[in-house]
Parts: C-alpha cells; structure tokens; sequence
C-alpha cells in the first residue's frame, strides 16, 4: 500500500501488528483518529503506555493488579479457602462475571505444551503448591478451571499429581456437560458421554 | 466487565472506543500488548500520537501530508492538468495503489449529505473551482471519482453544475459498469443500463 505521509503509513504499521487487525482495519482506525479530536488519540495512546509500563502481577495469584496484592486477593471478603486456577487473566475476568464464585485466584500464566516449549516450570505451579502446602494456608479447596483441551488436560493431571498428597486441600474439576442452549444430537460423544456418568441428582 | 485492574479497564475502554472494536477484542488486544515486550506497547502509542499531532493537510489538494504540501502535489513527474475529485484520503490511496492514475488529486472531505447536515461550504469545493479557475492554472480536466451512492451523486452533480462555466476545463467521471469477475445476471438493472448505454468499441 501506497501511503500520501510516513506519519500514516508508521501508525498503520503498528495497529497492523495487532492480532487481528490487517492493513485495511489499522488504515481505517488511523483514518478515524484523525477525523476525532486530538484528545482522543492522546488519551488512548497514554492510556495504552500507563497500562503496559505501571501495571504489575499480584505476588499472590499472579493476575493483573495495580497493586502489589490484586483487589482480589486483598479483598477480606472473599473465601480464601477456595483457590480458583486458571491459565489466564482472561479466565479470571470470565469467571468474575458470571457472579457466581466468591473465591480467589490463581493464575498460571499458560498451560504445559510441549510443541510450543512450555513446560511446568514456565508456569506459576511452584507458586501454587507451596501457596497450598504452607502451614499457614487457608487453602482447603483447589478448583481446577482450564479449558478441557490436550494441553490443558495435561496440565490439570499434572497440578493433581502435584497436590494429591496435601492432606487438607481437595481437588477439584469445573463441571463438563453440555453447555446451556446446546442440542444433545449436535454434542460430541465424549461431552455426552461424560454428562451421563457426572449426571446430577435432581433437586426437588 | 469487570476487571481486576483499573489501568487495563482504562486501556480496554479507550480501544473500545475505536470503530469496529467491541470489549472482547479490546481486551484481547490490550492482553496481546501485556504479553509482548515494552517496545511494542511504546511505538505503537507513539507513533499513533506522532501521528495525530504532527500531520497536517496539504493546502492545494487538503490530502493528508507531512509538509505544507504533499509528496503528489509537489511531484513535478505527475500531471497537474489532471485533478482527480475524491471524497476521502482513502479513496487517494486506492487509487494510487491501481498504479492507473498519474495526475493529481483534490480531497473534498466527505459529501453532501443534508441527513448529516453537511453542506457544500462544509468541503472544499470553494477551493476546487479557485484552483481550477485561477489565472495561472494548469488544470485541464477534472476527473470526479466520487462514489455513485445517493450523496455522491448529488456532490458529483453540484460540481459539475460549479465546474461547467471555465471555459478550458473538461469534466469526466470514472466509469460506471459491470465489476471484473461480476455476473451479468446478478448486476441491478441501473447498472447493466448504463454499461450497455455507455458501451466502449472494442480496439482491435
């Protein structure tokens, strides 16, 4: 592409190497912060410099914070017996808004995957067994939440084996089936099969 | 959304902002920048500012440049007795990028559009007629390559109602017809109409 200023053609270069976002979207982007008021380009491009230089990685779970502890973990009201693990910050944001757990986190920052050389000491799982196995742990329930892929399957075995012998801390799985909305005759076998042997007592 | 930060919420919110990014994908691109290094986050917020703050318009064709005048304009190779009328910088870049094109351009900044309130002194049609009117001008064709949409049509049709009294000025518009690759049987009528009025004799 052809560009009438170095300035334009710099800009686009760099939204271009966003995921996601080709050559045309990062010229139409360029185009339209040029049309909007300067402030606008101001404020997202300080906003996108404060957010990756000040932001910090909470010494507990490990998940984004402002903080050196994340409003999470520092958040008293929480049940700290139950640490939720999960590989990303993106599965704590997901899981924080279903409103359904009042637990705290633990962010693993990946899954083990041999193919792209990620193995478990990449990973916060050290961090997490001895956050688990301490003596003054309040940690009673590990709630193991990755996604049910050939990389996190292996994961999740990985992180029982490493926490099975902890006398006081039961490990658990999110619960696979068949997700609401969903038509039985459209679910692979294995999801069927494993939501008939997990089936749930019906509450009356 | 929550969000266990309030620098990433900033980022998110202001990415969201841009035309075409929901939430998700704001926070997908404002993780993809956490995990890449520091320099990706840095040049791109600076070149985005750079950009916003230092680029100017061109005063003869209002196209976007890096100088008083741009880079075509000031391009002695190209033809200044063509002046190609586009809508919007875009429409300069693809153009240009057609490799057909050696004259020069005059950026209007939009259309008429009195649904939006814009009106012929909102663009720069004042400076078109000047500039082709002038004394000392050099333009001898003006080529409207304006989008045949409602709007376009009405901004083509005022032009040429402005332009038709120089006496030393033709007015052309860019061809109307069937696209390469296009089906004949799907073409609306308008269009098979004027390809079949405006018919070119085949140069053996």
């Amino acid at each position: 592409m052809d560009f009438p200023s170095k300035l334009i053609e710099n800009a686009v270069g760099e939204l271009a190497r966003l995921p996601g976002i080709g050559k045309k979207t990062a010229l139409r982007l360029a185009l339209h912060l040029l049309k909007a008021d300067t402030d606008t380009t101001a404020s997202l491009a300080e906003a996108l410099a404060k957010m990756r230089f000040e932001i910090t990685y909470c010494r507990t779970c490990h998940s984004i914070s402002d903080a050196e502890e994340c409003s999470i973990c520092a958040n008293q009201l929480r049940d700290h017996a139950q640490v939720c693990v999960v590989a990303d910050v993106r599965d704590v944001i997901a899981i924080e808004n279903t409103g359904q757990y009042r637990g705290v986190y633990h962010v693993l920052g990946g899954v083990i995957s041999p193919i792209e050389g990620v193995g478990p000491t990449d990973l916060h799982i050290d961090s997490l067994v001895e956050r688990a196995a301490a003596e003054d742990s309040d940690v009673r329930e590990v709630i193991l939440a990755i996604s049910p892929t050939m990389e996190g399957d292996t994961t999740a075995f990985y992180l029982s084996r490493r926490l099975r012998d902890l006398p006081n801390v039961h490990i658990s799985t999110i619960a696979r089936g068949i997700p609401m909305g969903g038509e039985l005759e459209y679910a692979d076998e294995i999801t069927l099969g494993r939501s008939i042997v997990d089936r749930q007592r019906q509450v009356s």
